[in-house]
């Protein structure tokens, strides 16, 4: 019990001299709703063809049980283990783990390790293994702006009363210069650079423009010029609007100047870009834009750094030669735009991260019809036993 | 009956060589939610001091019962009218009277007068009678921006993707200039320009800057720059959102570029501003400014012309004369930056439209607590038996 959903540990450590491994999931899942999109029960994992649809099928029990089942198979014909093994699942991820920096605290000696597997990101696509290495940080937050004390009827003040929906309009849209460019001053200045060969490298190994459109179905892409589409994904910082709020929401019209309107927004975060500074220069900007007929309130709504995970570590490398004997090609080793608010706290151990996935771009994670592939899963197993090997000393 | 709720019509016609008025009001009235926000029963006419409160107390059948209690004193006292009258009421001027311009093709005969008498607007203040003489047209329209096919991650795109939220703030933002102007090309090319004359009149009549500041609690106006506030309401066109709508609605946040984002607007025009001129620049507009990433719809959803009423005809004369001999003061001849759908269809009959009111700027309209003045319904009783005298011929 850790004061919500309860985790679950377990370990085997009779292994004197050998590296101790912790293995991380979460057996907790996104609702799923639309029901009605589903093809197959949601809660009953059902096989068609090469691929097992269910809830969690790849987001995370499924790929969770490809290390219960990689440690069964090494106990069952070998009768222990190369080297010490911990495994912890947890049951809050898919709410930000609220209650996980109080368990990692309390129970550092027990979760301690030397390196730690996770399997909850994709591949690059069929047989192109990934490890990610890098991910960003967000800053979520809700920007208010009040005008008139209570609604106006728009026909007899339009024209002479700021607006609140118009104000939050002119704030949302002065966020970015034509160029891409978020303008929140001071917002680049920590942003590192990034080597030419590691960009180089991204190049090489991410996904082209093409490659994403054709994925999202997109005319176009949008952004910081200067950058490719899949290097303002992941190394590049951003500011989006996640949803908009006022004014009349039933149907037809009506003719209303809102006394208030609010707009949903978030930030990914790339190194060495600090949330809580984040937040403080957002303050300062949208005090500073502000138009002085209306009153504006900020709130941060959730927030986690950012991540690079050092890629040069034995169990990396172990992690390196176990991919490539097992799926004939080297991992591309590369980086994620989305967050996952537990690894900045995994990082504090000071042992390494090890993204490792088996998931395919199109498992539709958290929408209807998650699958995970049957063949990756099994190559998964395979993948994992040979890394148990392969990180002994 | 007339497709809709049914009308009433009733007549007295025994005046030869006299003028006829025709006497217009609507029993219908709006929603009375939040209902818990009302101190009396709302369908429930309720005397507290010096005000009758009840949903429709001022708007309308409040007011139009003044005109049948000045008909009703005439006919009991002297036995006759003064005039031949008619008296009209309908069931849907809430709802923008749909039925009625085809009652008013049907019954043209029946409906004919020399003069229009309508009691549904205000004094502007206590003891200051006005004849509204001009009123905005409007122009409602829907605009929906759409992006990719299905919502995406925010974490994952976030910074390479066109968020159709942030293409609709930019086009909202972008439809005025810093000056208070709307930008959309022609926008102002056919504004009657106002005589120097009728501004000087307004500003001597008409309520200051601070006098509406003061009203809504305002530390400060918006728009046109060169305009009194209240020009700026009444004399100027207008552009206003009503209504923002896309992304996640619910508590918490979501990581998401949402599919689609729209915006519910209303435009004001001044004579001469066709609605259907203004929906085709309105429309040419969006074309041009949408980003190429994105897809546009433009939705006109209703409109009403700019009426503006001669102030030289008998009817009006009599009608100035009628406010002076009973409330002391001449009435205030102004504009209303609101539409009222059925003035300009009235208007076809060629006859003037008096827009002679009686209630006050507090009466809570469209609003829980609706009231009505009863020294007002007094003298708004007197005023019309004096109307009646003063047209005749």
């Amino acid at each position: 019990p850790n004061g919500g959903h309860p985790s679950v540990y377990a370990d085997w450590l009779p292994a004197p001299g050998q590296p101790t491994l912790l293995f991380y999931g979460h057996y907790d899942v996104q609702p799923v709703d639309p029901l009605h999109d589903w093809c197959t029960p949601p809660f009953q994992a059902t096989r068609v063809g090469q691929n097992l649809f269910a809830r969690g099928a790849s987001d995370d029990k499924g790929q969770f049980l490809i290390h219960l089942k990689a440690i069964e198979s090494y106990l069952k014909t070998v009768g222990s283990l190369p080297i010490n093994v911990k495994v912890w699942l947890e049951g809050e991820e898919e709410i930000n783990s609220p209650n996980l920096p109080a368990l990692l605290d309390r129970e550092a000696d027990r979760l301690r390790a030397d390196a730690v597997l996770v399997s909850d990101t994709e591949m690059l696509g069929q047989g192109r293994p990934s490890i990610i290495y890098g991910l960003r940080g967000n800053l979520n937050f809700e920007l208010e702006v009040g005008g008139p004390r209570h609604d106006l009827h728009s026909g007899r003040y339009g024209g002479a009363v700021y607006n609140p929906l118009q104000a939050l309009c002119e704030m949302i849209a002065g966020l970015h210069d034509p160029a891409g460019r978020v303008t929140i001053p001071g917002f680049y200045d920590r942003v590192q650079e990034v080597a030419h060969a590691l960009r180089q490298e991204l190049r090489c190994t991410g996904p082209t423009d093409e490659d994403i459109l054709t994925d999202l179905d997109l005319p176009q892409g949008w952004g910081e010029q200067g950058y490719s589409l899949f290097e303002r994904m992941t190394i590049r910082p951003a500011v989006t609007v996640n949803g908009l709020f006022g004014g009349y929401p039933g149907p037809g019209s009506k003719s209303v100047i809102p006394k208030k309107a609010a707009a949903r927004l978030s930030m990914r975060l790339v190194p060495d870009q600090d949330p809580l500074r984040m937040a403080h220069l957002l303050r300062r900007h949208f005090t500073a834009v502000k138009p002085s007929a209306v009153s504006t309130r900020l709130r941060i709504t959730g927030s986690s750094p950012p991540v690079i995970i050092q890629r040069r570590h034995p169990a990396l490398s172990a992690a390196t030669r176990a991919v490539y004997h097992t799926w004939g090609v080297p991992p591309v080793f590369t980086r994620s735009g989305g967050s996952i608010p537990f690894v900045p706290y995994l990082a504090r151990f000071g042992a390494p991260v090890i993204l490792l996935g088996f998931g395919l771009p199109d498992d539709d994670i958290h929408a209807p019809n998650e699958k995970i592939s049957l063949p990756n899963f099994f190559r998964g197993v395979e993948t994992i036993i040979r890394f148990l090997q392969e990180y002994r000393l």
